[in-house]
């Protein structure tokens, strides 16, 4: 689908999207001229790998290849997309993008990160102008999926196809505006609430971290999940948009804003800005911050998942397509290497490893795995029946920590018409962290009751079997639980 | 610290005070002159008891009390505490003020929801008018911890420290103003944005949608997390805040915003509002938008809880106070009821049910929960050990399904100096739905070994087993996992 991208600008957000591109398997030439720009890049590599590591539990593609451009020419020379990060400033984004759509493919692709300049005044010096649109992210790039898509007036529709189909491939949720505007929509909300803000810290309303904690303990956290029309929506009750309206539009007029006029970034304001912004941080650096906003916007985005909504259903989807990219399993396999993760913060209890139920998690995905690999899809659910775990023994033998790898291995122990008997080793490298032993019976769908798998489910599970029937039996098969003499006081 | 309020107003945000308090354990008279308050008031209490049911694995005490009261003196006799929820009209909340001033307590506090109204205004004709503080809450009341408070000219400052330590009871997170002007400081902030929001759509720009789109994909899913200045400092990078504004602060000149202005609420734009407002709703009741925001809110909670940031952290803070006023275990009791839960949406798995983990899930809190009341505290886990779980064995017997209310038992099967062997049985209502036996491994914090359990936690857990011997064995126990006559094919 896309192989290659030349990046122009490698700051905060070029080295997002190098990123997002990287970590989905696109290879990236990189034009950055500033002299610390592969030490910047590096940096926020590593916060996205770190994400990327608990984002999900899809098998995501082999890193892309990284290279480094000494023009804007060579970062475009045969790259399917080019998007342009540099500085907001028209003339410069104007002759980058000019130079690099000489040297690039005539089918490539072009966006420009700007904030708020419309397409149009970037456009004007391009060969083949009408392959640029704006393709506007947001920070942190690899891992909010907002990006605004605005042409200009030479942009040809297609380009804006091409650009969405690109941003949905790597996880993106494009946002097509009909109309150019300087700004356009997000950063023109943004811009409202910071003017604002900027005027509550000048009068000395607020402190900086005051006017944060006044989003981010209440409207913050429904913005997550809901725009504030829906959320107005709601607030109006039974009565309806209408009717809300009419009660709290007229409070729009009351004097209770200071819109008509920014405040003068004085000398004064710029201290007390830094002052206080100082106090906020407590002496956490960017690279702390930045990885605490991660680590809770993967939570955050795992928790909407849940409920399929806004970035959630993104994340849902993108795994989706991300499952269905990956290579299917080896039924010649004499060791069944089912399931990897990482173990996440949250399965970490006070004893300081993982939690004895996450041992039980990673297999029970690794018969989650077996069981679609023998071809109980969700008509195989729908129509015959399923495997339920009736029974499971779980020997914890090391302990996990955070962030730490992990995969299964599963045995096939036994297997009759209607029960599967299996033996998973939850392993760190080499080392056995914990076996879970399961016995799995075969559910009929429309009585309920125990019943025989489909003869293909059958066939597929008892070819495995055999192949497993040389392996010696597992340490710790068939245990039960006791203590020795003692058994009952 | 708080065991009546009264309540003046019953609509989306009194009735989400009700809900607070009520699920909070303490008592509410509701004033309410709509005939269908108590309808509403019922729909918002069922929203949030589910709301509830998830929100925390701590216990909850009993509901409080809820009355109705046919005049606001009767709403604020002998209560600790009122809250007025009355629509933005000062003349109305001022006389609702008044009325139940005069009949409160002396000693009552009292607090006024008012998003936007100067607290000055409003305190005027009360019965001691120092006792007034704004308590303003953001929708929904019973989930969103944040409540802005402001006092007015006449205003004693104990009244904002007593009103604070009672929502913090409550689980809420006050933000103290030391400044009263119009709006407060969320409200002002929101409304910025939504004046724009609604320039975009009265100049055709974008739709309701569109514009949710541009916040809840991006800006919005960093607002639960930081708010505009953190986020900020983290995109200016090591540059700093100065850097950022110098660079940035310009573009706050451009003529992106049409902040100048509020557009005319004309019949053309209510009709677009409430036509795109509905299609974006595509069928969804108020009641039903209502339960998916609460439950993608719990959810967000619960992310942000793990890395203890925002209303995470209130919420952390708040289950540690819910636990601190529980009653403790009694040490007779033959048949150890160590935890109760609800099944949450996001234990269930595809067949419908929950998932295998979500027995060891609850199962594992309920060994928790004994280790505890054993003794094995914070300071026992820094200077003596733990006990770990070495084995487990799960039987499954019936399927809970999602919302439904699990508890676990807890038999002692056995025990000696280093290890501790377990019975438990999730069960809903009578029936049982899963045993798990375990093995616990109590390990020395000074070498890793294992090594004795302290005298004072064994002698507990002793007491404990001698009361458990005269219980039959359970069913189950001891087993091991086989299939009959064909362990391996």
């Amino acid at each position: 689908m896309i192989r290659a991208v030349g990046l122009l600008g490698g700051g905060v957000i070029g080295g997002g999207w190098a990123a997002r591109f990287l970590l989905n398997g696109v290879d990236v030439r990189l034009y950055d001229p500033a002299p610390d720009a592969p030490r910047k890049l590096d940096e926020i590599l590593a916060n996205a790998r770190r994400a990327y590591g608990r984002l999900t539990l899809a098998p995501l593609p082999a890193e892309g290849a990284l290279a480094f451009a000494s023009t804007p020419e060579e970062a475009a020379e045969d790259v399917d997309f080019v998007q342009e990060s540099a500085p907001e400033r028209v003339d410069l984004k104007r002759d980058l993008l000019a130079a690099a759509s000489r040297a690039a493919r005539p089918d490539a692709v072009f966006a420009s990160s700007t904030s708020g300049l419309r397409p149009t005044l970037l456009q004007s010096a391009m060969t083949g102008p009408e392959r640029l649109t704006v393709g506007h992210p947001f920070n942190p790039v690899y891992l909010l999926p907002l990006v605004e898509l605005c042409g200009g007036e030479q942009t040809a529709p297609e380009t804006l196809d091409r650009a969405a189909a690109i941003y949905e491939h790597v996880g993106m949720k494009p946002l097509r505006l009909g109309v150019e505007i300087d700004g356009f929509v997000a950063d023109r909300l943004l811009e409202a609430l910071w003017r604002e803000a900027l005027w509550l810290v000048n009068d000395g309303v607020a402190t900086v971290d005051e006017i944060d904690d006044a989003i981010l303990y209440g409207p913050g956290l429904r913005w997550s999940i809901m725009g504030t029309f829906l959320t107005y929506r709601i607030a109006g009750g039974e009565d309806g948009v209408r009717h809300f309206m009419e009660q709290f539009g007229p409070a729009l007029q009351w004097p209770w804003t200071k819109l008509t006029d920014v405040p003068e970034l004085t000398e004064g304001l710029l201290d007390t800005l830094e002052r206080q912004s100082d106090a906020q941080a407590a002496g956490r650096s960017v690279r702390e911050l930045e990885r605490l906003r991660d680590d809770c916007l993967v939570s955050v985005l795992q928790a909407l998942r849940v409920h399929d909504v806004g970035a959630g259903a993104t994340l849902r989807s993108y795994e989706s397509s991300l499952l269905g990219r990956s290579p299917t399993l080896s039924a010649h396999d004499a060791e069944l290497r089912l399931y990897e993760t990482r173990v996440e913060p949250d399965w970490i209890d006070y004893n300081g490893h993982a939690n004895e139920t996450a041992y039980l998690r990673v297999a029970s995905r690794a018969t989650d795995a077996l069981l679609a690999y023998l071809g109980t899809d969700d008509g195989y659910l729908r129509t015959t029946g399923s495997y339920y775990t009736v029974e499971t023994h779980i020997r914890h033998l090391g302990e996990a920590l955070a962030e730490q790898r992990l995969a299964v291995t599963t045995q096939i122990l036994g297997v009759d018409e209607k029960r599967l008997h299996l033996f998973h080793r939850v392993i760190r490298d080499e080392e056995v962290l914990a076996t879970v032993e399961q016995m799995l019976l075969h559910v009929d769908v429309t009585s309920g009751r125990a019943g025989p798998a489909r003869p293909d489910v059958l066939a597929r599970v008892e070819r495995l079997a055999s192949a497993h029937a040389s392996l010696p039996p597992p340490d710790g098969v068939g245990r039960r639980i006791e203590i020795g003499g003692r058994r009952r006081p």
